[in-house]
């Protein structure tokens, strides 16, 4: 594994995006949205995105230089329109809308559409947080992944939701999670180490569990929601939520694009703010506090591993897999960029 | 099994309420929540929920005569004071606020404390969705139920999530349920009929599965949340948002009483109610009509079961079991109700 310092990834993933045609702007904030996705630990996330994202700039599917635009604007809602730009930049853009429109409505509500890949879900709501806020972000992936509850037809999406809650003295608690029990990039590195899958993962294409990934990317299975009927129930709200209430429609309706809603709730609309932060702070001390399962070596909170990986790889540094780097390298060295 | 019409299940709730000094509109709306939810098949949150509402009033836990109270009120968001009142009533009055002002800013956003217990979820998006908007209405439970996940300890409650989403031609898709694998209630029936639980309902004081309902209501087990770290982060994100934002608290601080959050999504603001209304109506389609997996007779959605139940029971009328009806002509005695 080479580990690499997240400064000089920032620094190449930058120059990567500029020798492509990014402004500027552009290269800093998915560099930047990149680098801290593989400081929390979600290398899926990661630097490694970068190979895809060239490939889409090639194909024209994300457009360099497309701005998000505000197509509807009212007191304390927006939609916003991707045009099919870089997706960090539109869910960036809606999330920062919807926090200055809670400061003075006391909840804000922006959707997108028509956007490109928006990332790692969890750097959004952190954003609310940050400012004293209930920050929310869920995603209607595109369909052809998920089949419904009792069905066995690939027509739903991974769609995943994320939340961020302020808390006394500790930084937030946040989630981020797909409606289907995987994540399909998780599936797609388990398949590429050759193997087979935990139970529950896949269906077949009769709609039966399968442990072999390739009954979902060859045979005509599909991906199993989470949950039971709750995952389920959870995954057609977001169709509707964030697929058709932001105009970008549903189902494979957006075969490339992510549709999405953010919201910020202000608190102190609702309730005095010191309060709820020390509401909070006692959740957090009186769950961490509390004893572990029988096998189970502590309990933690949403977002404690991400914050421990983070802490762990800005002193230690950032491992990259072997194959991933070469890919990286590939496309820096094809661009003429120079790889230290 | 006897089987009750529901309009004399109405009558008869009705005067058992009034005469335990509900006024009119009170024991109307109570009465009318309980026989609604025994049409959709939710015997639980039924009238047989009526010998516990007695007793609650009766130890002053639950105040009839005192209505909610609106304590914060600006343009998109209010708190409400349930005043230890009818939960039904401090319910449906934050969806009505919150619908109310979804009219007029695009989104109603109404935190409750202090409710009494609010009964079926369901019943409350449903609202917003009959008014062409997208409903929401979240619970959190009282503490003391669930451990978190890796945890032992019986901190969390039950919390709920429901939502209500419409549909062209079609009613509205909606579904309620529970952060934990099981609702408390379906528990207690187990125990009653002596049965055995289907494993991952309940943990024992060690935080291991089990199956017995006793490990969790007499040796200090908990109830197990739904979904792994997806479900027990659903669960927090409802301490949250309705335990913190509402004012009522976190985990065991509110020992009897409900709080929660209600809002509304004015369709219009975010995109053409028609083309939304379209979109969903095309999901509903799709997924209805596309093949069931293999064992399973066809594909449903949230809300299909209860909708089939109300069609059913509104022409049959409703079963209530010998043991609850016993019950519940134990207590109209008391209060000198004429039971026919």
């Amino acid at each position: 594994l080479p580990i690499k310092d997240p400064e000089y990834l920032q620094r190449l993933t930058e120059a990567i995006l500029e020798a492509a045609g990014a402004s500027k702007d552009e290269a800093a904030i998915v560099a930047d949205h990149l680098v801290t996705s593989n400081l929390y630990g979600v290398d899926s996330h990661g630097v490694i995105r970068i190979v895809e994202y060239l490939q889409l700039i090639e194909k024209g599917e994300m457009k360099l230089g497309s701005p998000p635009e505000v197509v509807r604007n009212f007191k304390a809602t927006a939609n916003l329109d991707g045009r099919s730009g870089i997706g960090q930049l539109a869910a960036k853009k809606a999330m920062e809308i919807a926090i200055e429109k809670a400061s003075e409505y006391g909840t804000g509500t922006v959707t997108i559409f028509n956007s490109g890949h928006i990332g790692r879900l969890g750097a959004y709501p952190v954003l609310a947080a940050q400012r004293d806020m209930v920050g929310i972000f869920y995603v209607k992936g595109k369909g052809g992944d998920a089949s419904p509850m009792g069905g066995r037809k690939a027509l739903l999406g991974t769609s995943p939701m994320s939340y961020a809650i302020p808390v006394q003295d500790s930084p937030p608690i946040f989630s981020d999670f797909a409606t289907t029990v995987s994540a399909e990039g998780k599936i797609r590195v388990m398949k590429s180490k050759g193997l087979p899958l935990p139970e529950g993962w896949v269906l077949d294409s009769k709609g039966k569990p399968s442990r072999d990934p390739d009954d979902f990317y060859k045979r005509g299975g599909s991906l199993a929601l989470f949950g039971g009927h709750k995952g389920y129930a959870l995954n057609l709200f977001l169709e509707g939520v964030a697929g058709a209430l932001s105009g970008a429609g549903v189902l494979d309706e957006i075969p490339s694009a992510n549709a999405a809603i953010a919201q910020a709730i202000n608190i102190e609309f609702f309730t005095d703010l010191a309060k709820f932060k020390k509401n909070m702070k006692h959740l957090v001390d009186e769950i961490r506090s509390s004893l572990p399962a029988e096998g189970s070596s502590e309990v933690l909170l949403p977002g404690d591993i991400e914050y421990r990986e983070m802490t762990k790889r800005k002193e230690k540094g950032i491992d990259i897999d072997d194959a991933a780097w070469q890919d990286i390298i590939d496309v820096a060295e094809k661009l003429h960029v120079m790889v230290e």
